[in-house]
């Protein structure tokens, strides 16, 4: 999948945007998703969405899409990090196969970091325990501002 | 040093805005400027920072500040797309020492990445050879709309 090709509606992204899979939610406004990792690389990896757009990635996303999920970002870190007290963050937004991409709608990656627990590869650890993944999701949530 | 701690004026990026120090810049205005990682992860490794913000990481960027941060970096991912060509580039954004973050003002990584060229660790390569980075700084600041 390179840089530049048409938007595939049936994306896993796309799939769950339109109910049609299930995903553990941490919250959700007209214009963004942020739901849980199933293949997290960090205890609480939380991704966050645009609903509105059919951006594959950072090229093509608009302007005001681009600011409202950002924005959408930071508030989720913030929930993230006064829930689950990470000592860091990570922030990735893969574009492209090579990229490190491997759902080709944008999305962008909170992966909360603790300096003794290395962060794994994406899937390394296999799938998350749902209900495990929907605790996690609802203490986040919980601290929202 | 912690997500919570207050601002150094001593790092080297706000010796870089102070003009204390050189830069390879790309591109800037008054709110922004895009320049090249001396220590880069791949060929065109750029940084985007604020010019106007004291913000350490994402916790404590204003909602303004970000918006217009977001926006420079998909304007130089654009300019490095077209003057490299990678197949695809990731765009990381590092919180707090565990969260993988060496400079303490808030920054934006854009690393071009191409399938066949793994994606070296910061700093591993050393540093990089200051009039290649000019030479390749000139081409993407000559790809930018």
């Amino acid at each position: 999948m390179t840089l530049h090709a048409a938007y595939d509606p049936s994306n896993i992204f796309a799939k769950i945007l339109r109910g049609e899979i299930p995903a553990v939610k941490v919250w959700e406004d007209d214009g963004v998703l942020a739901f849980m990792d199933v293949f997290p690389q960090s205890e609480g990896h939380v991704l966050v969405i645009s609903k509105t757009s059919t951006a594959r990635n950072l090229l093509e996303v608009e302007p005001e899409t681009l600011a409202t999920l950002t924005a959408a970002v930071q508030r989720t870190a913030r929930a993230v990090v006064g829930a689950l007290s990470p000592e860091g963050f990570s922030i990735m937004q893969f574009n492209g196969e090579a990229g490190g991409q491997t759902v080709f709608h944008l999305h962008v990656h909170i992966i909360p970091r603790w300096a003794d627990r290395p962060m794994k590869g994406h899937g390394q650890a296999g799938m998350a325990d749902v209900e495990a993944l929907k605790a996690t999701a609802a203490k986040i949530a919980a601290a929202l501002d």
